[in-house]
């Protein structure tokens, strides 16, 4: 299957056929995006990025969710993006690894805060733009990932050209185009996990996906077989693609209703450990001090991903399944808080993470985690999880999603948090994205 | 050898160190850069690309060449790495087939007109960035190339990062993070040849350097171990890359004394039969109407990148060997002019090219071709070309270079040429850039 035809594809499908529960999914993951964005959008490198699109000028078209700054659209989409993704806490397709969100609502939002959009096409837009990024993902995985590309960087483009093309009506042939610019610059290395630069994978995906479909609407010209072509994106980018994924049952069923969303800031191949160290510590009214020791055997994928011993700081320490188990035994709980640098090296800490073993068993699956407390009266317990909550058999519920949510807005009054979350959950009928994008930045009335 | 090592090398060589054959060769190179961006500032697509980019910037900060627009500096750098690159036209490392001038020049121009800058260190800084594009391409090549990369978009970053890096004073750190930005986004990939996208390429790739560089100087994170980490650039886009390539013998030479310019604005593996061609054309007094047939024995590159057998446009045309030929042929010189899309397809060329026959031969070497013309009364003539025009062997004169120049220019006043000439021609003398970019835009006085 080929480039042309998941054009036509995407071109084809009329965003008013895409059914209620692909778009109710969309608005949990547009809920959960907008909280994760919010919730890291006053950290440092989303600043430094501000900076560094202002030498470029001084429009002021687009919304940076979280601030008071306005900016052009496609600094806005790389700023978003790079604040969705900075505590590691959005959205995931878990056969891939993919965080669909990241890279495609950062692009969207910004195109449709300068064009007429209605809220329920945002949505479809958003659907078809994360069935399109996740069935090139699902073409290319494993083998792609474990060359040592993050999937989410370098197929995120892919998304948000789709969708973004997708409002803008492009024709098959300009489709094409975009996917094909999109193709060309495939971006993000595992070897960043770690620092600033992982959030700016998402971040700047938005930006190339909608530069992407901005040029080919001009009619800047690309190959048409970007993606199969023998030195195209597939092949130069990961081994033996599986083509037929590109459309093969397309619009039988929609790739966004297996979305997950995190429960924990961290890697998620770590949130079954901490599922099971969080549900030893109450079932058995554990305290850190009560227990010498921390075994956990994990799937092999945990060490890969997430195996760092000594994280130095906050973003190391998410890649870090020895930090997150003993911090969750410590707190209680792991969100944002726990990841302060200040945390991660403080001598408590420090002391505790040092008596976590991690040990890889293949026949621990990817969500699951046998977890083994010694105490240090002697006995030990044990926890099995068989499915980490957050999976797809454990999904968080809606209140779950709004715990979340008002954990990642602190800042924001009760009165506007739940002002923002009734026109998510009620998007369909929004007239556009502008009562949305005024809500999500800082409340200028003190005391509302 | 490792990033950091090389970064260490970038910070720790004084610009006043490069000597003057370097900052000779780096003033061809900008001479032949200026030339082939100006004569391709008109192309459709660096119109598109100057339209979208003033949906984000509203800056005129930076020049354009060959434009009356200005601009901000991250669009100017796209727009001029595109110019450069439409003809292929530009200069070439032949061991890496590396064009060092088009991802380069355009992030330290619009940077430079920022700053003070002077013309001798800007010379001196691309002599930096040149010799660490070339150095890591020469790491990697050519395997990286035989994936499927277009290497002058997928290291170019590199080259634009490091030499508006060592311009702004990075910091070995920041200076490693700046890599390590360049190096999660490679560039260009093969399939995209003969369409907008390939122009784009080292286009993008000096915005994205330059991007890397302001992001570094913020503080932006990256890996330290961005080039040799199993998981970051070279690994990723290559097969064993040799790691002693990226610090090995710095200062004893400089890369940039290889530069080669092309006289031809095609495919530079199609130089030799063109060379071949007119030589024959030219010691025989033959007229396409006396040829029934032109056989071509060449190195087996030559099918691979350029063996278009019928070009439909005159983008196409610049990788068909047998449109080359045939041009070189009727027209008694391959320029700007033989890729006209109505040249291509004429009767006469579609006629000749079709009696256009290569053959591929591992006897032959990249530089040389075997050319035999069947003539119409029955005889064959020969020519062997034993080093193409333009090759390390038979480098291009300054007098070559300048009639380049010139038909590049065609449209500026002679007395404005030979003042930009001049300009570059002492370029070491020159207290900035503001010269050579106010002479480089179209005469807004006529009769000048």
């Amino acid at each position: 299957m080929t480039t042309m035809e998941l054009a036509e594809r995407i071109v084809a499908t009329p965003l008013s056929s895409v059914p209620g529960p692909a778009l109710a999914e969309a608005k949990r993951s547009l809920l959960n995006w907008v909280g994760v964005a919010i919730g890291a959008a006053q950290h440092p490198m989303v600043g430094m990025a501000l900076r560094v699109g202002h030498l470029r000028g001084t429009r002021q078209d687009a919304t940076v969710l979280g601030r008071t700054e306005r900016t052009d659209m496609f600094t806005a989409a790389l700023a978003n993006g790079i604040s969705s993704h900075i505590f590691d806490y959005d959205d995931t397709l878990l056969d891939t690894v993919l965080h669909p969100s990241a890279p495609v609502f950062p692009a969207m939002l910004a195109f449709a805060e300068n064009t007429r959009v209605s809220g329920r096409d945002f949505l479809a837009a958003f659907v078809i733009g994360a069935e399109v990024e996740q069935r090139i993902a699902q073409a290319i995985y494993p083998s792609h990932y474990d060359r040592g590309w993050h999937i989410t960087g370098s197929v995120g483009a892919f998304g948000a050209a789709a969708a973004v093309g997708k409002l803008m009506g492009l024709d098959r042939t300009r489709m094409a185009y975009a996917l094909g610019l999109a193709s060309t610059q495939p971006l993000g290395m595992r070897e960043m996990f770690g620092t600033f630069t992982k959030p700016y994978h998402p971040g700047k995906a938005a930006q190339n996906g909608l530069e992407a479909a901005f040029l080919a609407r001009e009619g800047f010209t690309s190959s048409l077989e970007s993606l199969e072509a023998q030195r195209g994106f597939m092949f130069v980018t990961s081994e033996s693609p599986r083509l037929e994924r590109l459309t093969g049952g397309w619009g039988e069923t929609w790739e966004i209703l297996n979305n997950s969303y995190k429960p924990f800031p961290c890697g998620i191949v770590i949130h079954p450990s901490i599922d099971g160290v969080l549900r030893l510590r109450e079932s058995h009214g554990l305290g850190a001090e009560a227990v010498s020791a921390i075994e956990l055997e994990v799937n092999p994928l945990v060490l890969e991903l997430c195996g760092k011993k000594e994280p130095h700081d906050g973003l190391e320490a998410k890649f870090s399944v020895y930090h997150c188990a003993a911090i969750a035994l410590i707190d209680g709980w792991v969100g944002p808080a726990q990841f302060d640098d200040a945390k991660v090296s403080a001598p408590a800490t420090v002391a505790l993470r040092a008596r976590v073993v991690a040990r890889p068993s293949a026949s621990i699956a990817e969500d699951q985690v046998r977890v083994t407390a010694r105490l240090k009266d002697g006995r030990s317990v044990e926890q099995f999880v068989e499915h980490a909550v957050g999976s797809r058999h454990v999904p968080m519920t809606r209140e779950q999603l709004e715990r979340k949510f008002s954990s990642l807005t602190a800042s924001m009054s009760p009165g506007r948090r739940n002002e923002l979350m009734t026109v998510i959950w009620n998007f369909e009928a929004e007239p556009g994205v502008k009562n949305l994008a005024a809500l999500a930045i800082p409340d200028a009335t003190p005391g509302k």
